[in-house]
Order: C-alpha cells, then structure tokens, then sequence
C-alpha cells in the first residue's frame, strides 16, 4: 500500500494523497446515505451505511486511503453521556462532567462496546483494495475532555480551562479514564481491520504551550507508544490542530505528524522533518477556486520534494460547499506532480 | 509616561501593564454603566459613560494605560453597515458585502463622523493622570472586512475566503476602502488625546502564510508606516491574533507587537525581539487560579527580563467571569517582580 510505505517513509511511486473530511456533505452520494440512515449518529452505528459512505470518495475521488466514517464522540456516549447532533449547532450532551463523581460515575472498559465502529472497520477492508489504506481514529483525551466538560462545542473552553488551572488533578483524572479507553478502542480497530490509526486533537489550540504539554501531548505520546509497542508494524498519526508554537517541544513514537494550514510546511519542516513524516496541509479554501489550488499545491510540494517524507492531505476538513469536482482534480493533480 | 517610554524602549522603573478588554463585564462598575447606557452601541455613543468606563480600570486595577471603550465594528457602522449586538450572540449586520456595487455603495470620508469616539477620548486624556497613556485603536481591515462580508462573526468566514480565493482584487478594493478610513480614524484619535494607537487584527489567523501577508499584514503596515511619517513620536502597536507560525516574515515601521498567549514569548522574543517591543501574553484564563497566574507571570519575566522592551499584558482579552481581585493582584505582582 503505497500511503503506508510512505507513513514509513519507504519509497513510492507518488506522494500519497488523502483528505480529512473526505467523506462528507460536498458529496450528493454522502447526503443521500446520510438521509436514509435518519440522522448522523444513526448513521455512526449503521454498520453498513457507514461503510458506504467511508467507501465514497475511494471511488469518487481515487484517494490512496480511506478513514473510517465515525464520530469521535461515540467514546464519551459509551462511557455514559448521551447526545444528540443539532443541525447547525453541533454536539449536544445532556449532561457535563464537573467533579470527582462524575468522573467515577463514568463507565470503564467501554472500548469493548464499540462493535459498530469494529464492524465498519471489517466491512470496508473486506471490500477495499488492497491498494487502498484504511485508516482508523479517535479523538484526543483533551478534546474528548473539553466536550464532556462544556457538554458541548466552546469557542472559550472555559469550564475546561477553569478545571486545569483550579483543580488540575481533577482534569488528569478524567484525561487519564479517556486515555485508557482509547488505547482499547484503537487496539480494537486495528484488530478489525485498520492498516494505521490517527488521533485528532481538534482542540490542541486552545491550550498554551504550557498547558498543552502536560494536559494533552503528554496522552497523544501515551496512547502512540502503547500501541507502537503492540503494533509496531502500524502507523500511528497524530494531529494536533493549531499548536504551531510548539513544533519545538514535539517528540514522542509515533510516525506521520498531521500538519494543519496554519503551521507552515517549511516550518514542521525545520522543527520535525526528519524524525516524522509530515501529512498536509493544504488551506481547505483554496479548493474554492482551480487556480488557487494549483498555487497551494505547487508550493507545498515546492517545500517537501518529490520524495519519501510527505503525505498529501488538506490542513482541515473539506468543507461542505467545495466543489467536489475540485477534490477530484486535486488527486490527479498531486499524483501527476510527484511522479518520481 | 511609563507605557509610553517603555513602547520607545527608554528605561522605566519597573514593565508597565495593562490588560485588554480591562474594561469589561468581570467589573460590576462596568455592568452598571453599561446598564444605564442601555445596550453596547449606545455605550459606545455616550461619550460621558464611554470615557467613564474607560476610566475605571485606571481608578481598580492601577493599570498603566487606559484604552479608549468603542468597538472596531463603529467603522463599518458609519460606513453604512447598520449593526445590532445581541446578546450571546454578537455582532449582526442587516446586510452584506458580496460584490463591487456593494464595496462602491459604503460611504467615504466617514472617519470624521466618529466624532463620539474622538469626544469620548478627549474626555478620557482630561481626566487621566499625566503618568498614565491613553490608547486609541481600530480593527484591521481584513478583521473589519470579514464581518461585513459575513454579516456577523464566524468560525469558518467561508464568505471571506470565497472571495479571497476567487476574486482577489475585489477584496482587495474593499480592503484599500476600509484602510484609507482606518488612517484617517487613528489620525483623528491621536488628536483628540491618543498617546498610542494599536490596530487589532482579531482574525488573523483564519488566513494561511501567503493570503495573510497578501491580504491582511500589507494593510496594516501601510497604516503603520503612514501614522509613523505623520507622527512619529506617537507609538503604533501591532496585534494580529494567531500567526505565531509566520512571526519570521513580520517586519514594517511599527513600535510594538502584541503577542497572543498562543506564541510562546520565547518565539516572539527569537524573530521579533530586536526589533519591536513586545506587548503580552500571559493566558487569561490563569486569572481563575492566583497560583497558576503567578507560576505564568514568572514564566514571562523569566524570558523577557527586568528591562527594556516588553509591556505586560494578557495574551487576549479580559473573560466575563474572572475574579477582578486577581486582575487587581496581577497588577501589583507585575509591578513588584520586574522593579528595576
């Protein structure tokens, strides 16, 4: 598989390509799907529908890997706090975690419970080609945490931030309780089929350097070496959005680093090219217009070379207006510009 | 003045502070004016209870400067843009940016009829002791351009983008419009009392490296530069929020960078430290706990050093629910730790 010789920067063909959020509202077939499945946390647990959509942009956009279509927040709802998706307005929980109780009252050994995520997971590699990666993933504990504790999205993650400077050890509690589901549930995924796994910290930049260390990476590293001690052979990929002050401190064992749009690739570069490979991180909006993108494209490839070291992706998810017939171009396009 | 010199890099007895959004709802002599005012516009237009607020962190806090109380939405307000702030929500247009028609429609010259935030500011330096500053400021353009092309805030500003991947020179034709206002808005705050001028840049890190040079810094610095060659004795402050991975590109003729609590200081100090005053940066959110204040007032002192070139302030604004006897230790804490 050509993404996860270049997650272990082995030589390929071309430079792999992939894009987070790929499976997703810029598609019809995704809509469609969606509509059947009645909502989209239905569509998380329908096995076969999830499936289908993960499938979608493998053979609409000739990506080299699909992730699996998910949520991260069916591990906070199996450890017992219900939710619901709101149109327009997001996650909704119906309760928050705010103390020690709480925290006990949570639910432990839940990773075992996910088996419509496993059986996504058997059903897509069963039908992929073999050429074809599957990646599995979870959200980070910070950003699991901040979810639980807001009991929503937050623009000023100010119960979380009240939690960490206040009662730190509170925090590392409930961070700890996520991290040890979430290295089952990616143990899981990989025995289901997942050829590497990534763990998305959508809310690394709320947190100061500082912070971030010691309440967020210091869990990404935890849950990366448990799994490269068992699963040596399988990349993991870590993503933790909107910390670009702190490329400096990043270490840890892992293999691909997630590169968002607003860390420059010369700088990742300098600050991690030569301990990890680097995936990214084409600015999402540029796929609103051609010649944009082409620019986008050019300097990114301009930065990390025709060679082992880079896998291709956005800098953020796809958004729902982009034209999908640029998603398109962008693959072959990729794929034509790193032909070694 | 002690802002003032510290902004010229002149020796003061100890690193001058203030905070932004000193002036807010954590004080309930703030929650009281504002009432009496009757919504945050009319505030803004009472020149008697703006220049009251703007006052109080003198009187509470012992801050070393005072920033003038407006908002940097007024401009697109006199423009044309009428605008309501509603509550939880924020800023909302009745209508919006979308074509050149509609660039050509906003009205010119507008900066002299701010005439309520110039009163407000001679109010302000008339009662202000001669040791503290008076600071005025605006928005950026790019910030201030992306609320009219919204009409209201945004996590996405998919509008903006649009337009800036698209038609380029259209934003740019809206851009040069709201910067020739800017200039002629700061001019006339710096006459009416302004010791300091600073420009927000809010969302500035919703741009990529090159769109942000390309379409946000070159209008800031061509304010800069131009208030510099009329007055160059008054000091220019620079804030844009959330480019800590472009800070090797930052140059243009300014005296002082605000530094957003998600740049490390040691980042900031490293590109821009021998050429600009550094203004920040310490994580608001560190005021719900005294401990971790301190631990991050030390942190700070600790690069920047008991001398010449730093002014202290929080990374970003004040929040509604922080303690105000933690702002008013900080204060003192800053005061005596950096004494010379």
């Amino acid at each position: 598989m050509i993404f996860i010789d270049a997650c272990k920067r082995k030589q390929t063909p071309y430079t792999p390509i992939w894009m987070m959020r790929q499976a997703g509202r810029y598609l019809e077939e995704y809509k469609e799907v969606r509509k059947e499945a009645g909502s989209f946390l239905e569509l998380c647990h329908n096995s076969t529908l999830a499936a289908k959509v993960t499938l979608q942009p493998i053979d609409i956009l000739d990506v080299d890997a699909a992730i699996i279509f998910s949520d991260i927040l069916v591990v906070p709802l199996e450890m017992g706090m219900p939710l619901e998706f709101l149109a327009g307005e997001g996650p909704k929980f119906s309760s928050r975690i705010s103390n020690e109780v709480d925290i006990k009252n949570l639910q432990i050994g839940i990773y075992k419970n996910l088996t419509y995520v496993y059986d996504t997971l058997s059903k897509v590699r069963h039908e992929l080609s073999s050429q074809k990666a599957l990646i599995g993933f979870c959200g980070s504990a910070w950003t699991l945490a901040t979810y639980m504790i807001e009991g929503e999205g937050s623009k000023t993650y100010t119960r979380s931030k009240k939690m960490l400077y206040k009662e730190p050890k509170l925090l590392h509690m409930l961070l700890q309780k996520i991290t040890d589901e979430l290295k089952g549930y990616l143990e899981m995924q990989i025995k289901a089929g997942a050829d590497a796994v990534m763990v998305f910290d959508s809310w690394a930049g709320a947190l100061e350097k500082e912070a971030y260390f010691e309440f967020s990476w210091k869990y990404m590293k935890e849950i990366a070496s448990h799994l490269k001690k068992k699963f040596p052979e399988v990349p993991v990929i870590l993503f933790p959005k909107g910390i670009v002050g702190y490329l400096d401190c990043i270490d840890g064992d892992f293999d691909v680093f997630g590169v968002d749009w607003g860390s420059p690739m010369q700088m990742a570069k300098h600050y991690l090219g030569e301990r990890y490979v680097l995936q990214g991180n084409l600015e999402p909006s540029r796929l609103y217009d051609r010649e944009s993108m082409e620019k986008g494209v050019d300097e990114i490839i301009a930065v990390m070379g025709k060679k082992e070291g880079h896998i291709f992706n956005l800098g953020h998810g796809m958004l729902p207006d982009l034209p999908r017939e640029n998603a398109i171009a962008l693959v072959q396009m990729v794929r034509e510009k790193t032909k070694r």
